[in-house]
């Protein structure tokens, strides 16, 4: 993508109207704007992040599931139906013309139970799991956070039905393990975290990174991984583990994920059964399991970073490569410069490396090499006058730079 | 994706809570499920269709700008800038626990203008356009059209920004030309209608699809080419065409984009300006450009189906094959059917073909058929006892059926 031909969203000054960092580095390198407390669009950069983490979200579901998806607007007596139209205080409620009303889906148990009772009917039926990665809607009385906390955010939330308690059981330990390798394909190292189940169920597990500007408090134990949510374990630093007896740890942490068992909370209200193989009908039990989508890349943006801007693993990066093309006062060097430029750019895509290059005439060097370090993809390479027809390659968070071939550079990325 | 491990949507019968065709069949091949009026579920093989359309879409708005993705739930403020708040009657209200109020998007001019606004300074920065691919929302009195007028529906949304009006109709011009061959794409012969504005602006031009059963009249002359929609032309059936003399036909339609010039109608509220080559502020021209993404694979089901089901474009079919696997009482010989269906299905997936595999047990050979014709994948293989170490090979809405070797039936679909 050339920059020549992108809007430029990147800002001089971090914005006045944001306290978290999050929001504020990625509205400064122009990855989002926010449009009203709460609501952000996503830019060109932005969606190029989301768009790469929904592709792992999407890769490692599949194994667990069918993505469909359903509508934002839900009516109202499915939400009667459970009782949650009234005890849910985060739902946003909608009035038509006609005096109609309808919820703002938050969450969508509501919504795919009845959908799934078409498809269950005996228990050959099941197990059978449905996902969706969607923009949901909360009414947050604060939402300051950013990303992490917002009144309109996308999420991936899983929905699994079973004949019985064991085959949930055995469904739920074994989302826990491909939540534990997506998350780790996206560079996180995730914690699983024993909470409170909230409107949804008696308990649930969170899967939490650790981070400075965490809006939650763990109790950890980093000799057997022992971890509760302090909502549930009022522990202090330095109390005794209940798992292993060493000491545990008070820890600020995010949260990115979270899984439910619901059993039969939501499929009883819905009178949501299957015949057994003797045909007498059973109540079907649930799984729930949701992935804050956009919410991640604020995490990521909290958690990789330096004093210049931001530092995207190379997963879920909206480039590969970062190209910029250094441009000086003789118009003769600068068009070979343009040249071996555009060679560099092809040729790496034509590897399918995919490129952001900075092709821009009225920026100066030093200012593309500071949008660079804001933008924060993984690897930076420089064309100038000096780098003949070669080009210069640093990886973003290290010092070192080296001049190499475009062979060298193809091999260097591919192989890494 | 194999049939056995997948919910199972189809229904017997068509749904009674429906009128329109394009809802009937959808819902009944398991494409869709209606969750209210106006808002309805896409299934996994609903999914798929608009992942294609939503391809296509993509591959040609590339070359016309840059994919953003903006909030569904927007700022009254913004609506006030614009008067819209107030005049446009089918825009949903949201009021919060905190008693702010908020509009769901039904268009998004007055979240695109400022988002523009914060890269437009100069005339080097123009010109700019930026489109999404979103869910919108319309507070409809009617929504019995199925996929067809919604209250909650997928659109893309492209809006463009000129420092004249020159560019403004030079720019307006390509997009026709995108537009017409992104339809054509899909299948779509699409007439180029001039029409009202609406609230956007004066006049507008349409891509409709003639089909019997659409919601619009157009008066159209077979000769030239010229065309409206009868709200602004109120001929009748064998009047003379005003371009070529000719006589005129007037046909129903269905809308599945349409295009607006709106000037300065968006900008010049939220004085949005730019500083020309001589520093002096200048405003900024717009133009806006939809498709019905949804919308499309309704008119696509009203269009193409016969007495037996769907019949999908190649370009935007849920799967390249539907694949069935014919069982006998003979459980020798099905092990032998099971494992050239089985060497089916791999070698086609080996080349980039996707398949839809009825692996199922419990389907007898008519119900396979039946849902097959139903469903409307563009090729149909067989692989039963009959068939030995070939398949028979059939297209959706033809009659003729040919044994043909893998090898074959690879190239015949990847030529085709």
């Amino acid at each position: 993508m050339k920059q020549s031909l992108t809007p430029n969203f990147i800002t001089k000054d971090f914005p006045k109207d944001e306290e978290s960092y999050n929001a504020r580095i990625l509205v400064r390198a122009g990855f989002v704007q926010k449009v009203m407390a709460g609501a952000y669009a996503y830019l060109p950069l932005g969606l190029l992040v989301l768009r790469r983490i929904e592709g792992i979200i999407r890769k490692h579901m599949d194994k667990l599931g069918r993505e469909i998806i359903m509508p934002q607007l839900h009516p109202k007596d499915s939400w009667e139906t459970t009782g949650r139209w009234d005890s849910l205080d985060v739902l946003f409620k909608v009035i038509s013309n006609d005096k109609k009303e309808y919820a703002l889906g938050p969450t969508h148990e509501e919504i795919v139970v009845p959908i799934a009772q078409k498809a269950i009917f005996s228990y050959r039926d099941l197990p059978m799991a449905l996902y969706q990665i969607q923009t949901k809607f909360r009414d947050e009385p604060r939402a300051k956070s950013g990303l992490l906390r917002g009144r309109e955010f996308i999420m991936k939330d899983l929905y699994s039905f079973h004949t019985d308690q064991d085959d949930l059981k055995a469904y739920y330990q074994r989302v826990k393990e491909v939540y534990h390798d997506m998350f780790k394909e996206m560079g996180l190292d995730t914690k699983l975290v024993a909470a409170s189940g909230g409107t949804f169920s008696k308990f649930s597990h969170e899967f939490q990174v650790l981070t400075e500007t965490g809006e939650d408090t763990i109790v950890i134990c980093p000799s057997c991984g022992f971890a509760q949510n302090k909502e549930i374990n009022d522990a202090k630093e330095g109390d005794i583990c209940p798992e292993c007896g060493k000491k545990i740890e008070i820890k600020k942490a995010s949260e990115v994920g979270n899984i439910f068992e619901l059993n039969r909370k939501y499929s009883d209200p819905f009178n949501l059964t299957y015949k057994d193989n003797n045909g007498v009908e059973q109540p079907v039990y649930m799984g729930c399991y949701g992935v804050g989508v956009s919410r991640l890349m604020g995490v990521v943006a909290e958690l990789f970073h330096d004093n210049k801007g931001l530092i995207w693993p190379a997963s879920i990066a909206p480039f590969d490569v970062h190209l910029l093309e250094l441009f000086g006062s003789d118009e003769k060097e600068n068009k070979e410069v343009t040249k071996q430029a555009e060679k560099v750019y092809n040729a790496l895509q034509e590897n399918n490396i995919s490129v952001l290059f900075d092709d821009r005439r009225e920026s100066s060097p030093g200012e593309k090499f500071s949008e660079a370090d804001l933008v924060g993809i993984p690897v930076r390479l420089v064309v100038s006058k000096k780098t003949g027809d070669k080009a210069e390659y640093k990886r973003r968070g290290e010092e070192k730079a080296s001049l190499m071939s475009v062979e060298e550079i193809i091999k260097m990325i591919t192989t890494s």
